[in-house]
């Protein structure tokens, strides 16, 4: 993949944010001359994009998403990566997990490749996740909370657990399997940019546009509803250290995302839709030097966070206006409430609130759950209770021998 | 990339058509075992889609797309290939072409990558075409006839000039990067184990789907209007010879296809939009062992034509139904009056057009153009005219001193 040079970097401490980058192709050929793009792009050949997928965990987290569709998103990740799937799919009146792990499965021994797959519901996992130390991750009923961010949470344990090297999300409502694929070349090339920096890396897509229908014809809008005003307000979060304005930050939202295990292991996670926006935060926090050091190990390397626009569109389901509105509000709530936002920042956050109607003038933004960093699970315990009593948990493959090899401590 | 094994093959004399085969994985990994996937798949190992890519021309026919549309086209081919825009868009009142070469030359350079362009009614390109032999070509104006058969043949010869083996057609209507990437992927794919068998093959695209507008919403369908009617007739065609009802013929109107030189060179193409369905046909007259045989060379290989389905849908602009009925028609024409079609073949296509008003009864189809085969050509005249008087042929890069080197008689 050769990728866009970018030219402009802004810190926050140990966190070195790049400018967004553009896939400039995504298949850039045996060349392997990885220094020869020069000061316009960034050549990343085969064998490292081969080397990083082989240490990649993709994790899909899924819920409720036609047979079709899934096998389209399964078909576009490449081969050499893990692919965990993490569902919250109704199990009644049609056990439509089963529907997703047949075809898990069979698409496994076409390809010949392993996965793994959990229910985020499952009372077996619930118990795995309690015993190994993370009850805040429980809910009344006494299973594993819905959300986005507890499935992805729940997709970064087993990812922990294979001793893989990096973590990777894609989204499993994509109609485009060419573009799942990019978002996996895309994480390939960033990771293995930016480890050559630091252990401590993240990828982040923003996508080319997203194709909605308008006027009975398609219109390829460049930005989400949702994330313009996430980016808008992280930028400013930013600013109010620098004393510069800036709009580097262009993938608050990003559904798409990667990162190494070293860096996502030490880190706290959102609740539901809060999820994304608040690793941003959580960088901030714990690597921005502005709060008292959290890691003194992190402190010496550099964080970089480099985001890539790809050349597909992004194209899924509508899921419609509560739902957007929905996830900015989450993302508003983190950034309120987080000790590195300056009180301007949190005036202006309040102001759009009100003037969105999402909160009565006087009132303070609900706060999002935050949970403990992954790493702190005692892994052990958690694969012998999610072997033992998860009867969701399916392996395919020979994975499992690597994962009793390198737990993750 | 990992495809599904075709298990049934239909055979009309040389030519052996293979049933549609599904791409089970976009990328297969670093796997280099060809064999492994036993009897449900065929795994082509990264090398060897590399060694067909070195040698692969893609001809990119392009007719007024926006200039986003074709940045997302290049940026899906790979970079090994040789990219060929054949264009006949508008010069006036603003020069469309000269804006697709400016995007064309940008996109090279951030790449680092060769490609040519050449203007369909460019007045030097049908001096050349002239000079050459192929006054067919030419119309009453004396320039290349429009077309999109017309512009394929141009792709040809230009790509039989760089010495390289095979050659690719890619519509420049594509809106999904991914999805163009995915063709030239199959391409390398099929024409790596096509060639195992013969110098003489040809691959051929189905798409998954073809995304449409139905009542506000996007509806996933699986075959384009007139390639049912098409396909079906290629069938009952192939059919009537062996006794047997089949199905194999599922990319009649494959705009997407390739195929080695060896066999372009010997076809002749059809004009307009027969040039795709007229390619089932002049394989059938001249390898299918039904006619007086033209071609000794060719007779003791076969030839092997391999369809697979890929896994991205095809987003493309919406042409309209005149479009669509004008194509199928053409596809007709070209059938009925083959010296293959038995009369009841005939017959069964002289009803349906009456049927569909496209036809008076009693009315014989119009004959649609069929030029004469591209290995005709005097290249070495063709190349000499077009430097020294096509003013829009436009090289990028080092494929000049290739051309040079290997000129194909």
């Amino acid at each position: 993949m050769r990728l866009e040079q970018p030219h402009r970097t802004e810190r926050f401490g140990a966190v070195r944010i790049h400018e967004l980058q553009r896939v400039i192709e995504l298949d850039s050929g045996g060349q392997r001359r990885a220094d020869q793009g020069g000061s316009h792009s960034q050549l990343v050949p085969p064998d490292a994009m081969r080397a990083v997928e082989e240490e990649l965990v993709v994790v899909i987290p899924c819920m409720n998403e036609t047979r079709r569709v899934i096998e389209g998103v399964l078909s576009g990740i490449p081969h050499d990566c893990l692919i965990v799937l993490v569902s919250n799919s109704a199990r009644q009146p049609i056990d439509r997990y089963e529907i997703e792990v047949q075809s898990l499965e069979q698409f496994c021994r076409s390809a010949e490749r392993p996965a793994m797959a959990i229910h985020q519901r499952d009372p077996g996992l619930a118990a795995a996740i309690k015993a190994a130390g993370l009850p805040e991750l429980i809910d009344d009923e006494g299973l594993v909370r819905t959300g986005k961010g507890e499935a992805m949470l729940i997709g970064m344990a087993m990812a922990a657990m294979t001793g893989r090297r990096y973590l990777g999300y894609v989204d499993a409502d994509n109609y485009v399997p060419g573009a799942v694929n990019e978002y996996c070349k895309a994480y390939a090339a960033g990771l293995h940019l930016a480890s050559a920096d630091s252990p401590y890396s993240m990828v982040r897509i923003s996508w080319h546009s997203k194709p909605k229908l308008r006027d009975g014809r398609l219109f390829f809008s460049r930005r989400g509803r949702s994330s313009e005003v996430t980016n808008m307000f992280l930028n400013r979060l930013v600013a109010e250290y620098s004393g510069f304005g800036t709009e580097v930050i262009a993938t608050g939202n990003a559904g798409e995302h990667a990162l190494s295990l070293e860096l996502g292991l030490r880190m706290r996670l959102a609740g539901g839709f809060a999820v994304e926006p608040f690793e941003y935060v959580e960088l901030f926090e714990q690597f921005g030097g502005v709060l008292p050091a959290v890691s003194s190990q992190v402190l010496p390397h550099s964080v970089p966070v480099l985001q890539i626009e790809t050349r597909n569109p992004h194209f899924h389901d509508n899921k419609g206006e509560d739902h957007v509105k929905g996830m900015r509000m989450q993302a508003l709530n983190v950034l309120y409430h987080s000790p590195v936002a300056l009180p301007a920042v949190r005036e202006a956050i309040l102001e759009f609130m009100v003037a969105e109607g999402a909160l009565a003038p006087g009132q303070e933004p609900p706060r999002e759950r935050i949970y403990p960093p992954v790493g702190a699970l005692a892994f052990e315990t958690f694969l012998e209770t999610l072997s033992s009593e998860a009867t969701s948990f399916r392996q395919v493959g020979r994975e499992l021998a690597r994962v009793d090899r390198h737990p993750v401590a």
